[in-house]
């Protein structure tokens, strides 16, 4: 079926939302995103997400394309019109297509934002619980990784080197600690702590790690936000990730090193389902 | 006037040369470029770039649109075309449109390449030298700097930082060392000797660096390539930059600091000249 889309003002099937090939995003990687999870049709965390939208614009001198009022309509609209119950809503502001390519910002008064949005249906988001296997790889992306931009070369190229070493996914090490997964944060758990790399421009501010740690407590678990090894997680008792489209995943393997029996661990599923629940009450 | 743009095969108006919102360089930064100079209607070092556009393909596993061949053949048309005396032709490869935004990479047996090709006309550009005004800022782009990428955000705010601070544009610094500008490479000549960093990850292969180099020896110059400190080309007698679009252009003031009397280097000039007559006797 034929999604249908949003693009600067317009309800579009998705093979007719083109935009112009002087887009700042696709000659320069001049935009930001955010991807909205959707449960029983309604968005988790939107405020979350609008609030980290603005943040990233802030820091890019980006204008906002509309108020988060309306992006909020556009978002419920497109979930209806796609009649999606599990999946996600991706958005894209970028800094518009000015009349030529130059590394100048284009001025905000004649380069208006572009604006995009879609879908994606995900039946049974919530109920698949998929162990990851983890490698690590060399974290080489630039220094601005708390600002959520659509460069996103690397992290891409991060997956294709787990998938060929037969693994899930990647997380990437700097200076010998683990700043995160390629599209999510990177947890392991020790006796009664979880352990996740402190805030900072190294990494992204996950609205889904904000959430779960402070679930954290209700799970009877404390928190340590502190740099990490790999071989330090490779020899907790569990580990995780969290993501707006994959909540709270436990990771079973890193770097060929199994973690406990294997199996997903207790407690990051008793995370993962204190998180749907919390989030479904929440959703709106 | 409306310029004649390639895009997949077609010769369209710039107004109509659109892409789809799910092409890989719009979402995820996933696409190469190279930018050819012309000069009396005629390219310049097209094989230099084609080879370097070769070499970052393969450094992504980005499938080649077509043959270098025909990649001529569409640069000398949209030339022709479009009147081009003196200006650049534009060019950029991207991994495609897949049905959906994912990491992993598309097939490459169902997601075919976007190339897309446009023009810029300048008229005078071997003419004008104006003698450029520098500040330093820190260099926070990804590790690969050696491919030819569209994530070119950080160079596109580190051109922002240098005008509001009243300079033309910026040199990028990693670890106490001037890596490049934010679209050129950087040098400066003490005595008898150019000084510019060697080849390595951190910096772009220069096609122009590499020819302005080899031409070095005509102007009885000799070139040491190493790491630099910006308070090291302060001291210079004359700095420059190198790049496929302004050839090479003297560079006088780093910093705030005014380098010799404050004019362009006559060095820089004879290099630019040289640059010149090679390059328009080599042009195809």
């Amino acid at each position: 079926m034929t999604r249908t889309v949003y693009l600067n003002g317009d309800y579009l099937p998705e093979t007719e939302a083109k935009i112009s090939i002087f887009d700042r995003a696709f000659l320069m990687g001049d935009g930001v995103y955010e991807v909205t999870s959707v449960l029983g049709g309604k968005l988790i965390d939107f405020d979350g997400h609008a609030t980290r939208l603005q943040r990233s614009l802030n820091e890019l001198d980006m204008p906002a394309p509309c108020d988060m009022d309306e992006l909020l309509a556009i978002h419920r609209k497109l979930v209806e019109i796609n009649g999606i119950e599990e999946g996600m809503v991706y958005l894209q502001v970028t800094r518009g297509a000015p009349d030529d390519r130059d590394f100048v910002f284009p001025d905000p008064e004649t380069t208006k934002p572009t604006l995009v949005l879609f879908t994606q249906n995900k039946p049974g988001l919530a109920e698949t619980v998929k162990p990851l296997k983890i490698i690590s790889i060399d974290d080489v992306r630039w220094g601005r990784r708390d600002i959520k931009t659509v460069q996103l070369l690397y992290p891409s190229m991060g997956k294709m080197m787990a998938k060929k070493a037969g693994a899930d996914d990647a997380w990437m090490v700097q200076d010998g600690f683990v700043t995160e997964g390629t599209s999510n944060n990177a947890y392991f758990i020790k006796g009664n702590k979880i352990v996740t790399r402190a805030l900072s421009n190294d990494i992204l501010h996950g609205i889904t790690r904000a959430a779960v740690l402070r679930f954290a407590q209700e799970a009877q678990m404390d928190v340590e936000e502190r740099n990490f090894t790999i071989e330090e997680a490779q020899g907790a008792d569990e580990a995780f990730i969290t993501s707006a489209s994959t909540f709270v995943m436990p990771v079973v393997e890193i770097d060929g090193v199994t973690l406990g029996d294997g199996q997903a661990g207790p407690r990051a599923l008793r995370l993962r389902e204190i998180y749907l629940d919390e989030s479904r009450k929440a959703a709106i």
